[in-house]
């Protein structure tokens, strides 16, 4: 088995097309065809885009055709939103005029029994006919910001990201763009297959990691139908790119919900560890932790090892940070005698000289984020960083004030201090090879955590978050070493 | 053992002073004491407040005395941010004073070694002497926003709550102030220990139990000396109100971070574990989880049983929802026939009439926090509603903006039919007996999410979070009922 370069496969035209045929749209919102046309329009993909229309002669400002004859160009990929009853008719149209990529979100297929199957196999009979490659039906497409594209039900809010997803649900797509924003994240490309009638999630996953943009695959599993292929595909891939799955099919009602949401056949949870085992794929437990995991993979380098420095100037989220390590499987070794030296000079008597290395409040505030953690990545006994952070300029802005400063003046003068904080960290991370990660349990919007999370540094709201991310890298860095060297398994292991 | 009521506890008169006399501040921002009586000041605790200064006549606007024997009145509570060698005088003068309570905020003590060992026992031996009961040495004392008082480090910027909170880490009152913000959360009283030289976490615990505004009880736990009175304790209180602990002792890395921070002697996890059981403890497995479950015990009516029904719109949050229900110990039954038929008008041909209930995006959006929760909770199957939910007035935003509305007209209307929704929504939900649970991927601070919130209903960043405080409610219920029917187990047990 080999992965096709990313240009050749269909998937590429589905996240990179040069022009698009839209199917479903009006001028009328209460359509969901109307409103996914909005959001690609929103984030201004900058292809052609023709509205097919039977009565309109402008969609959302776009100039409409009434048929797919009458399309200027083939487009190179159909978007569906229409009535199930439909979609064959419009599918043909396209086939005909040369288009060999679709995105079909109509619901009312397999999903829904009765005619759904029928009405199922028909779409795939044509497409197949006409040489299509379809995303769906019964799915929410594709969003690919970094080329603008958006074809889903939500304005797309983040930054252009690094997340490859390839999702059993749509939501996890479209309804986790203002998540994501939220802890500086964004997509590479993410990809609903909804009932996967041709497209499945194991080609998705193969086109992720062919995509430059995507440094990390996310999964969202409901059921997988080709176990074989999918860990095949895996074990090439994870040596190079890490995978975080979800995986919600293992438990009765996790079983039941997925099966009427896409049909899919879920497995038992057991069978589905081991295939992940066997692919060196590293299972999340929530979505949280899946974008978590993936959020340290994407921006971290891997450790040496399992030995994490925890720095803090507050004793409890130090020794919480610590308890997290243990049960993670991380050791907090001792600091070395010339670290302890080199430490004297920041640290109050008050300070501890242990790990965590609790530097209290009472010395000058900046040494916290500039000379200290420099110190502290010297320790040749350990891999890792975590420091705990909290609001670095709350206590000088009450002395501005205090001075008689002006609110607009107190704020301004904040702001800058607490910039310069988060860069002079920032500065002391990118100087060095070992991972760093922070937590804090103050908003992620704050400008300095902000500024530290733009600059690469993943801040996590609980140290559990963190100490969970970090066993991951170790995880990952193990099965990219492993994996290459060990014999596929036999068939039908999993 | 019987439990004082409040007012007869020392806790109460540290809790609810009538007036502070304050050691340790000045007009300089740099000193931890200054900060602390800023933070008292700006919170506007009513009563006399007393600083005392060798030099300075005024200290941030209160007038100030050179010496306790100067002071107008013997103070209610005397709090203490002196240098460790001089507060051994200032409690005796206070003593002589006649100062019945105090806060020891002073670090430098046992924590430390040294001679601090000999300057701990030394106050004690002067507490003792004069009658006073007091919390510290090496803590951050108290807030209780319920009478304005927070002579703490930072500014109480939550509303006063019910999370009564007694804590071996200072940061976890005074730094969580923004983080329960965060989640409409707020302390009824928080009180930090420090070394217990003289109040231990079990008398905190105890006056707790007694506070009119404690709803539930959240320890933070390092190790605890008296563990048969706080099991005979927590015995007793639990049957009444809730406790939720965490414990960071039982592994080595916390266990020895624990120990640097307070001097606090852990005992292995299995013990605590067991303490916990006994007493009808439950226990949290990070400080988000504490909080997490102290906002369903303190808000939720107990469930009569284990039977969840998932309300969504979405077929992948729900399916997320199902599978952590059941991976936490719920179950989610199908439909009664009756409520199939209710439910029908309200239903598009895509939504699935299972569990989770799926009414996908296609029918009117109101009925979503109206009607169909309404029929949802006369489901006699079901003990538990649990519902997703995303941003209610996203698309028709788009409508109005289509329809050229000006953009603050847009914000208008879209904020009215958000606060409309939830407005609904608690209706709806005050109107019966049963739990209702909600969770979202989006921010907690959009109009509609938080208006929910302050309306009484928990809303989880993710349904993981969820379900593990639905299972702690339905462990407590548990202990509530079997707790005052079993026989106190023999001392040792532990």
């Amino acid at each position: 088995m080999t992965i096709d370069p990313a240009e050749k496969s269909a998937l590429y035209h589905i996240a990179n097309p040069k022009s698009i045929a839209f199917f479903g749209a009006s001028n009328n919102f209460n359509r969901m065809g109307t409103i996914i046309l909005d959001s690609l329009r929103a984030l201004g993909f900058e292809g052609p885009v023709y509205p097919v229309h039977p009565k309109e002669t402008q969609v959302l400002g776009y100039a409409a055709y009434s048929s797919v004859a009458e399309l200027p160009e083939a487009p190179d990929l159909a978007i569906m939103v229409l009535p199930t009853d439909v979609v064959g008719q419009y599918l043909e149209a396209c086939g005909k005029r040369g288009t060999r990529h679709a995105v079909i979100v109509s619901g009312g297929f397999k999903e829904v029994g009765g005619r759904g199957p029928e009405l199922e196999a028909e779409v795939k009979q044509i497409a197949d006919r006409h040489s299509i490659r379809f995303l769906g039906p019964n799915c929410l497409g594709v969003a690919n910001p970094h080329q603008r594209l958006n074809p889903t039900p939500f304005h797309y809010d983040a930054e252009p990201g690094f997340i490859g997803l390839a999702s059993q649900s749509g939501s996890f797509v479209t309804q986790m763009f203002n998540y994501l924003a939220g802890y500086g994240l964004g997509y590479s490309t993410a990809f609903s297959v909804g009932n996967e009638a041709n497209i499945d999630i194991v080609d998705c996953m193969e086109y992720l990691a062919t995509c430059p943009h995507t440094r990390v695959i996310a999964l969202y599993i409901e059921g997988i139908r080709r176990g074989d292929r999918f860990i095949e595909a895996a074990r090439k891939i994870v040596p190079h790119k890490p995978i975080i799955a979800l995986y919600i099919g293992g438990t009765e009602a996790g079983r039941r919900a997925g099966f009427s949401h896409t049909g899919s056949m879920a497995g038992p949870d057991a069978l589905y560890a081991g295939m992940f085992k066997q692919s060196g794929i590293i299972r999340a437990a929530s979505l949280t932790e899946m974008f978590d995991l993936c959020w340290a993979l994407g921006t971290l380098p891997l450790p040496a090892g399992n030995r994490v420095l925890v720095q803090t100037h507050s004793g409890g989220p130090g020794a919480t940070a610590a308890d997290a390590c243990d049960r993670d499987g991380l050791v907090l070794p001792q600091l070395s005698g010339s670290i302890v030296q080199a430490l004297r000079p920041f640290m109050p008597h008050t300070g501890t000289l242990g790990n965590p290395v609790d530097l209290t409040f009472s010395k000058s505030p900046m040494d916290y984020f500039d000379e200290i953690p420099a110190v502290l990545l010297e320790e040749e006994n350990t891999d890792i960083l975590m420091v705990y952070f909290l609001a670095p300029s709350a206590f000088i802005e009450r002395a501005f004030k205090q001075r008689g400063l002006t609110p607009e003046k107190v704020a301004e003068e904040s702001r800058k201090l607490a910039l310069d904080a988060a860069e002079k960290f920032i500065n002391v991370v990118s100087a060095q090879d070992k991972p760093v990660v922070g937590f804090t349990y103050r908003s992620l919007n704050e400008a300095f955590t902000r500024h530290l999370i733009t600059g690469g540094i993943p801040i996590f709201p609980d140290p559990k978050r963190a100490s969970r991310a970090l066993r991951a890298l170790l995880d990952y860095k193990k099965w990219k070493v492993r994996l290459p060297e060990e014999k596929a398994p036999d068939r039908g292991d999993a």
